[in-house]
């Protein structure tokens, strides 16, 4: 048999101590799998005194990262620091060291993956990055590798966990997102500073480099549209269900010959729709091709376990390439790196979507006359409109409506005639609506 | 860029034509991702005259398939003329010329893998089947890379669109096996000999083929039992929804420390399950591993272009590996063949699961009673019973209960001294139910 692979570990954290744990759990396993034994001999910590969730016998602890990319003996490093400054400079420090890299850096690959492929590529290196996106999933790699014969079409994925869990809670109990937001952050499924999950910004990193891998364009995170669920009202989400619908948020990516679109945002999708199930944590991803049609991939989006899962079958990966020509490694963002597309990606106005709309009006004959002959005007067509009894003690009433397919140039214009309107009290709430079904 | 690599097809049939339609619609995109051209050179057909599905311009057709063995030029072969004589008799002839094999035949594969196998790893070539396992999906690449980090636990797939159609048909709409089975064969669902999809045969092959490569064992078909869906009763349909569950036709595989269970039949699940919720001739496997927890895999099992999608996908994956030593390849059965377990397969009798059960009773004070003894007398506890009032004119009962797990054996032995009450009116319906969650 071949000589165990030697493998440096930056950050002993979560993550770090389930890559650990799997590793020694299934040794067995993974050297009947790979033809040879795959050893942590390194690891980095911030504190070599701490306690820590694995055990750490037979590794080498250092404070120093520095000390595992200098190691001539590692092979592979894997970096689960997070953050995009030390994590950026290690990566890169070790690609021109000549060593291959796992990340689970979903922020790290959409903000600098570029720059780091392209540094990978002169080396001979391979950087893999299936734990970056909806954890335990193989998404990068069906997407990459499973269905590589089709053109993809578009995809849509529920791939943040925390938003999803507060959005299942909302559906279900009628709570408000306020008071599933504090549950969600006392169970540990939000950070104490939430805002990267809530505002979209963890999903749109990991929508980033799935559209990548789709249709083989750069990333491009600062190009990416992004909305989280703060402005979810439980309203909303009540009468999405009367109309057969649920909300979720969605991190949307779709080809066409206009160009690419690439949205986070929450979204009314069928509830007979699979992913409209999905329910709690858990991560499901919509991917659509030419040739097999919709197809989806389901399950737990992080945590020590599932990101181990993924961080230890791209180790594998990487020890069976060890020894192929660079040249013929699965490209790392699927296309070869001279053929990305410069497909443009369109700007929020020029996407054409349908749409959940909520308003509130006085409670007057004409007003819902008012209001649809304003969205006739601006060649709105609409599906569906439901006004709701006023509430008790109040003399306003909820007016949903659900619009066909428009452009959201010709919704924002409407939505500022019918927000002129005198009739009409407050902002009006627009939800986009997809049917995901071609 | 590299020279242009040669296909070689068998066969050009539906799905042929949908590789054809497929490698000359998304030649630009294929190319992009292999950095070289892939071309179907020459293809064997049965009938050179016959008008095809596609245009087989550029192919050099021939009704002699040696022709493409003893072609020098032709890198790799692509069989899909179904069935296991001849098939299995020109596979082997192109792996002894040197040539991959790319194929989606499921029975091929289970009756004849293990010795395609070891004349592939004999020969250094590869053998490619992500197609004989639910269509387009990439179920073979996910478990066998994208779980590899995973002692996989179990898994269980819908894995017969012909017979999820049926089921959920019966489910929605009340209609009866045999109608169904009717409007399956007119609307091209379902063969003109149904036999194998609806007697399970053709979800034992697949299950077959993901057992070995969840848990490394040899392909062994002759072990799992199978059982169809041909005597399920639009009534057990209902009953089993009264109870929050469906029916469906599931290939299940279990790894344990006494052994591995495969087995294909009907079982109630519980709705609430995503999988519970995949209808028509749709596919989806759910797979547990150690580490990622519960996965599942949906999309279309079959059809010339899902099917297309995977064949076309595994050219590339063929392609690349075309420079790779063939000893650090993805193993065929996803562990190194010195590494294949002779883990035992367990008999019916020792697997253990819970039990919907119907029988038809004489409506008279204490047949419960006597019923709810003969189960306790066997160690076997009810979860739920229900009783049905006697439909108009009959003067029988049904009564239907769920059990909790107990040793199939065990319950035999309770069903035969059931069966024997003169209470009881024929036979006891007996259907596994499966809780899916651990």
């Amino acid at each position: 048999m071949l000589e165990p692979v030697k493998i440096g570990l930056f950050g002993l954290g979560t993550v770090g101590c389930g890559v650990v744990n799997v590793l020694q759990r299934n040794t067995n396993e993974l050297t009947r799998r790979a033809g040879r034994k795959i050893q942590i001999s390194h690891a980095s910590v911030r504190n070599i005194n701490k306690s820590r969730l694995c055990n750490t016998q037979g590794i080498v602890l250092t404070e120093k990262p520095m000390d595992l990319v200098n190691n001539p003996d590692i092979d592979i490093v894997v970096e689960l620091i997070g953050g995009t400054t030390r994590a950026f400079e290690l990566v890169m420090k070790a690609i021109k060291q000549g060593k291959h890299v796992v990340t689970a850096n979903k922020a790290l690959i959409a903000l600098h993956g570029n720059e780091i492929f392209a540094a990978a590529q002169a080396m001979g290196v391979n950087v893999a990055f299936e734990a970056a996106v909806a954890g335990g999933i193989p998404i990068i790699k069906a997407i990459r590798e499973g269905l590589s014969g089709n053109k993809i079409n578009w995809l849509a994925g529920i791939i943040n966990g925390t938003s999803n869990f507060i959005l299942t809670e909302m559906q279900q109990k009628g709570r408000s997102f306020a008071d599933v937001l504090a549950e969600a952050q006392k169970l540990g499924y939000a950070e104490a500073d939430p805002t990267f999950d809530i505002q979209g910004i963890d999903a749109a990193h990991k929508l980033t480099i799935l559209a990548s891998i789709a249709f083989g364009i750069p990333l491009q995170f600062n190009r990416v549209y992004t909305e989280g669920i703060t402005q979810i009202h439980a309203d909303d989400v009540q009468y999405a269900e009367k109309f057969g619908y649920k909300i979720k948020h969605l991190g949307i990516a779709k080809q066409s010959n206009q160009g690419v679109e690439l949205r986070v945002h929450p979204a009314l999708i069928p509830e007979r729709c699979l992913i409209a199930n999905v329910n709690g944590v858990m991560n499901a991803i919509l991917v659509h091709g030419d040739a097999v049609g919709a197809t989806l991939y389901y399950g737990a989006g992080a945590g020590s376990n599932p990101t181990a899962s993924a961080v230890v079958s791209d180790l594998l990966d990487v020890v069976r390439t060890l020894t192929v020509d660079p040249e013929n490694r699965v490209p790392h963002l699927a296309f070869q790196p001279n053929a990305i597309s410069a497909l443009p990606i369109l700007s929020l106005a020029e996407i054409e979507t349908a749409y959940y709309l909520r308003l509130r009006a006085i409670d007057e004959p004409g007003v819902l006359a008012k209001v649809a002959t304003i969205l006739s005007q601006g060649g709105i067509s609409i599906e569906a409109i439901y006004q709701h009894e006023p509430k008790t003690g109040q003399k306003d009433v909820d007016i949903v409506l659900l619009t066909h397919k428009v452009k959201e140039k010709q919704l924002d214009k409407a939505l500022n005639a019918l927000e002129a309107l005198p009739d009409v009290v407050g902002d009006v709430t627009r939800i986009r609506l997809e049917t995901l079904d071609a």
